[in-house]
C-alpha cells in the first residue's frame, strides 16, 4: 500500500513494457476499440509480451521489498492449478454474447491474456491504468487496486461445453473440435441446481491473498468482454478448503473438518502426470498440459450440522474433528485403514478415498464462501468446489460414489459447471491459441 | 496455522481461564441451558472474566510467535471503532425472537460477552470448545476457526431502536431508558432501501485480518442466541475503505479512489471527544463511553462508474484519482480549498467536509462488498458504510447535504440501520449491564 513506491515501480516497470513490446506483437485490439476507451488504447494493445518482461521485473522488486508473490501468467500449464492455494477467490462464469463471431471470440481470449500477463505482476491492465491516459476518456483499469501488490494473484481460464456448440449451432467454427469429455455434467444424487448458477461458456479464476485483488481482476476482465462476453455468474471463496503443497497447514471447512489432506500436492509430478495434466496422447491435441475443471456451490445446512453430536460428526467424516486424523488410528496423515468398523462405510473418507475408487484421484481447490443469509435467519454458507483432472468421469466417478455419503444429509450442490482448461500460453501468445491454430 | 503449536496453547490458556473462572463468576447461563449443549455448559458459563485472564497470556505469547494481534474484548469503549481497521467484515443484525423477556435479553448479551471475550483472545467460544467436550454432545463451538490465530477479532455489539419499544410495545422494561437520540434515520434522497436488508433490534459487528475469523464468530455467536435472537440480515465485506490509524495507508474504495484520507483517527483524544464518544453530560448516563453506529448499505453502479471519463470522476470526487490530492492543489493530506472554481460546489469533498457542515466530522469505518452479480451481469458491489458519531445527528446532517453529492448518480443506498453501541463492559461484566442496572 505504499503509495509513491508503487507508482514509481509502475512507471519505470511500463516503460520497459513498451520497449519490450516494440519486438512482440500479438494481440488483436480489435475488442478494445469497440470500448470508448480513445487514449487507453494504444496502452492496451501494446502486445501480449508487454506485461511480462515488465512484470517480472517489477514482481522482483516488490518481492524484495514487499514479501510479496507474483506469479507468471505464461508457461506449459495455465497458474492457479497447482499454484499453492491463495486465501481468496472470485470465480466467474460468462456467456458470449448474441451475435459474437470467431473473432471475438479470440480477440476476447487475446486482451484477457495480455491484461491477465500484467495484473498477475502488481501491473494495472494497461500501461495508462487508472489515471495515465487521456483525463478526458474512461480510465483503462478501474482503479481500486493501484499501490496493492500483486498478492499472489492467478487468473485461470476455461472453456465450457456451450462455446463449441450450443441451441444457436457452432457459432465459432469449433464444434468439432470439442473434446468429447467435455460434457454437461449427469444428474447426481442430492443435486438441487439453480440454472442461474450453474453452467457458462466461459470461466475466469481469480485467486489471490488480497480479496481486492481478485475482485479487480473480475471486474476488469468483465469490462474488457464488454460487448463480446457478460457475467453470467459469480462466486467469492476465502479461506482455502485445500491445499496444494506440503507447506500449506491443511486448512477447514465450515463444518469445522481439515480439509484436503490427501489432496495431490503441487510436487507430486508423477501425481499430477496422472490425474491432472491431460496428456500428449490424450485427444485433442490442444489440451495437451490442460486439465477439467468442475466447479460445484455447494451448500451446507449449517445449522443443523451444528446440531449432530461430535462422535457423529467424526463418524460422518471417518475422521476425528480436532486431529484430523482417520477414526482406524494414526495423525492426520495416517493412510486410513478401512477393515475394522472403525471407519463407517458410507463415511466420506471412505468413499471418496482412491482405494475405494480405482485410484482416482482429482485435486481439488475449493473455498468456503458465505452468501448472507435467508429469510430464516440462516447462514447462506458452504463449500464452493473446485477440482482438477485429466478427464471428467475421475470426477464423475467420485460424485457417483459419495450418492450414499453420510454428508449428503447436510449438503446440497445448488451450482455446477465443466470447463476445458488449455494449457498455458506461451509468452507473446494467448490462453486457447492451440483451440484456433 | 499451525495445529500442534495452537493446541498447545489452548489447553494452558484454557486451564489458566478455568482457574480465574472461579473467582469471577458473572453471566447468566439461562439461555445456554436452552441449547442442547449438555457436556458443554460447563465450558461456557464459567464466566466472563475467565476469556480475559487466559485470553491476554494466551494473545502475548502468539504475538511474539506469529505476529498476530488480539485487541482486549473489556474496556472503556467497546473495541472495534477506534481499533485500527482490520481487513474483513462480517456484520449482522438480529432480532429478538417472540415471546422473549427481560432475563432473555440480558442472559443472550451476557453470554455474547463471555463468548466474544474468549474469540477476540483466539479462543473457542468455550473451554471444551470444538472438540474437548461430550462426543455424545454437539459441540460447543463449530470449529472452523480451529488454529487460527485472533486476527484482530473485534466483536462491537449495539442496540436497535425498536430494542427498546416496537409493535409488540415494551417488551423488555427499556422504553423509558431509549437514547432520545435513537431514533429511526429519516428518509434521504437517494434512498432506495430493501426492508429485509435494513434495521434490526441487535447487531454485530466483526471485523479481522482473517475472513474465516469473522465468519466463525458471527456464526457462532448466532447460534448462541438461539431460541432469543435469530439472524435478520448480515454482510461481508473485505478491503477497508478508511482508515483509523495515521500508520495505516488510505485505502481505494470499488470507485478507484482514495477513501477516508480526512477521517477521525485514534489517536486524536479531541477530535474523539467531540464527534465520536458520548459524553458523560450527554444523555442517558449508560450511554457514557458508547457511541451510535450508522450502517449504509450503498450499491455502486460500477459499470455506469466506469464509463465515466477520468476529469469527470475527478470532478465529481474533487479529488485526483492517483493521488488523492484535492483538486485545489497540494497532496493527499492538504487541506482542500474551496474559494476558487477548481473543485465542484457539489462535489463530494465539499459537500462531505467539515468547513461545510458546521465542523461536523464521523468516525468511518466502511467496507468493500460484492454480492456476486445480477441477471444483467452486472457486479452487484458497493461499499458497506458504517460510521460512528457521538449523535446521530451528525450523519443525518451530512447526508441531507449530500442531496445534491454530483456522486449520487453512481449510488443506491439500498440497506441502512442505527444501533446505540453501549460503552465496553467492565471484566466481569457484559455489554449493555448499564441499561439493566
Amino acid at each position: 500500500m505504499s503509495e509513491s513506491t508503487t507508482d514509481a515501480a509502475t512507471t519505470a516497470s511500463d516503460d520497459d513494457a513498451v520497449a519490450a513490446a516494440s519486438s512482440s506483437p500479438g494481440l488483436s485490439r480489435r475488442g478494445l476499440l469497440g470500448l470508448a476507451l480513445g487514449g487507453g488504447v494504444a496502452g492496451l494493445a501494446v502486445g501480449v509480451g508487454a506485461g511480462v518482461a515488465g512484470g517480472v521485473a517489477l514482481g522482483r522488486a516488490r518481492a524484495a521489498e514487499e514479501a510479496q508473490t507474483a506469479y507468471d501468467f505464461f508457461g506449459a500449464h495455465q497458474a492457479g492449478i497447482t499454484t499453492p492455494v491463495q486465501e481468496h477467490l472470485h470465480f466467474a462464469s460468462f456467456d458470449m454474447m448474441p451475435r459474437t463471431d470467431r473473432d471475438d471470440l479470440i480477440s476476447l481470449l487475446q486482451d484477457w491474456s495480455y491484461a491477465a500477463s500484467r495484473i498477475t505482476q502488481g501491473l494495472e491492465v494497461s500501461a495508462t491504468g487508472a489515471v495515465g491516459g487521456d483525463a478526458e476518456e474512461p480510465p483503462d483499469d478501474t482503479g481500486e487496486a493501484q499501490g496493492l501488490p500483486a498478492a499472489g494473484l492467478t487468473i485461470t481460464i476455461g472453456f465450457g461445453p456451450s462455446l463449441f456448440e450450443n441451441e444457436d449451432g457452432d457459432r465459432y467454427g469449433i464444434a468439432d473440435r470439442r473434446p468429447q469429455a467435455l460434457e454437461r455434467l449427469p444428474p447426481f444424487v442430492g443435486d438441487d441446481l439453480d440454472p442461474a448458477h450453474s453452467q457458462g461458456d466461459l470461466c475466469i479464476q481469480a485467486c489471490a491473498d488480497d480479496p481486492q485483488v481478485a475482485v479487480h481482476a473480475i471486474r476488469n476482465l468483465s469490462r474488457i468482454a464488454f460487448g463480446r462476453a457478460r457475467l453470467r455468474w459469480s462466486q467469492l471463496g476465502f479461506g482455502k478448503t485445500s491445499r496444494t503443497t506440503s507447506a500449506q497447514a491443511t486448512p477447514r471447512n465450515l463444518f469445522g473438518f481439515k480439509d484436503g489432506t490427501a489432496n495431490i500436492l503441487a510436487d507430486d509430478a508423477k501425481a499430477l502426470e496422472q490425474n491432472v495434466w491431460v496428456a500428449v496422447s490424450d485427444e485433442p491435441g490442444w489440451m495437451a498440459g490442460g486439465s477439467y475443471l468442475v466447479a460445484r456451490k455447494i451448500a451446507m445446512l449449517i445449522e443443523t450440522w451444528d446440531r449432530v453430536r461430535l462422535s457423529e460428526q467424526d463418524a460422518i467424516i471417518g475422521r476425528e474433528k480436532g486431529s484430523g486424523a482417520p477414526l482406524s488410528g494414526g495423525d492426520e496423515f495416517t493412510e486410513p485403514k478401512f477393515s475394522g468398523t472403525a471407519i463407517d462405510a458410507n463415511s466420506h473418507v471412505r468413499l471418496a478415498h482412491p482405494d475405494q475408487n480405482d485410484g482416482i484421484r482429482i485435486l481439488r481447490r475449493g473455498f468456503n464462501y458465505v452468501d448472507g443469509n435467508n429469510e430464516l435467519g440462516r447462514l447462506a454458507a458452504g463449500l464452493f468446489f473446485l477440482s482438477y483432472q485429466r478427464d471428467p468421469q475421475q470426477f464423475i466417478a467420485l460424485q457417483k460414489r459419495l450418492s450414499t455419503d453420510l454428508m449428503s444429509e447436510y449438503i446440497r450442490h445448488v451450482g455446477s459447471g465443466i470447463w476445458a482448461v488449455p494449457p498455458g500460453a506461451a509468452s507473446g501468445s494467448y490462453v486457447g491459441a492451440g483451440l484456433f491454430a
